[in-house]
């Protein structure tokens, strides 16, 4: 293993879950070794490329033998902070906080939606996925109690900074924003945003 | 007005409904000139940036006075594409297709839900946001028949694939898609991706 000497990239971290979810893919056909060409084919990428990625993390692969699937994604999961479950506090119980309250995705890949917000009364008190609706007045003491780190928005854009202010207050350190609006919050609070305004827009640059 | 000699990265192109969307705020605020660094401070970014990036389409300010916030945002609607509305194909209707189809922040941003299918029969008929879900049987031709170029995809993962093919054959050049697996598409068929999972595991990686 070689040391890490430069930090990676923030885009080549971000490239780091793609990687797992083939490789949790590869685990499920039953594959023990893949070469860097038929993953970096599997993503749409350079095996060079991911190569150079992975080696800001350590030396993964012997040259010409591939890597060893099980070995490579037990090593993407701790490198992730993925060893552990994360516990997920979600704020927003419409339809969208339904949808992810009942997501089968998050469970197996290192998060578990442990808490509920909303501030609609006739919402709070309810059960969802398991779940009982918090009144978002309780939140910030209850995800202190809970020492929650991460915390899904999905609440209207109107209400979002407010939550967000709440949340970095509460000790949260990455929040997953789906509310359509850029949030302010301090440098060391991770903010990464689910717009598909923003994602279809870009698309449709190359469509004319 | 300068030529544009080189494309733009895709990078670049990635930033600009971010910067749509930081122009369509402060036009709603009744702001008529933004500095670069003012606009930068909402996004996070450098003014460095945000003019370098800008530079790749056009000549937007003058040095010094600013950028014109309707001048702008109207330029940035029409480098993306948004100048008429794209009809959207959804296909999906459980819990996600129905934020999806209520939610509200498509219309005004140049897209419109227009066909909603689902392979379930039980939704077959049923009304969703205003619109009749149609079965998946009939989704290729009448995508056809509508020209529709765009679609956002939010069916279970091990339907995706299936959907795509049947997408890409129908037309369709944009894919949204909400499913937790890499998608396999033509190379001329723009794929993005709607994925809490690697975002959350990708904010993960900074928290220890």
């Amino acid at each position: 293993m070689k040391e890490q000497n430069v930090p990676a990239p923030d885009v080549v971290v971000a490239r780091l879950p793609l990687y797992l979810r083939a490789l949790n893919f590869l685990t499920e056909d039953g594959l023990g070794v893949i070469s860097s060409s038929d993953l970096a084919a599997r993503l749409g990428l350079s095996a060079a490329q991911i190569r150079k990625d992975l080696s800001h993390f350590g030396d993964f692969g012997k040259q010409g033998s591939g890597y060893n699937v099980a070995y490579l994604r037990n090593k993407l999961r701790e490198i992730l902070n993925l060893e552990d479950i994360w516990d997920v506090a979600l704020v927003g119980a419409g339809d969208l906080g339904h949808a992810l309250a009942h997501y089968g995705g998050f469970i197996g890949q290192g998060f578990r939606i442990r808490l509920v917000f909303d501030s609609n009364p006739q919402k709070v008190g309810r059960d969802l996925g398991g779940l009982t609706v918090f009144s978002t007045n309780v939140m910030k003491e209850e995800i202190r109690r809970r020492q929650i780190r991460i915390a899904i928005l999905a609440v209207p854009a109107v209400a979002a900074q407010r939550v967000t202010d709440d949340l970095v207050e509460a000790g949260v350190g990455a929040i997953l924003n789906y509310a359509p609006i850029t949030l302010m919050a301090p440098a060391d609070v991770h903010v990464q945003y689910m717009d598909p305004v923003a994602h279809l827009q870009h698309m449709a640059f190359y469509l004319k």
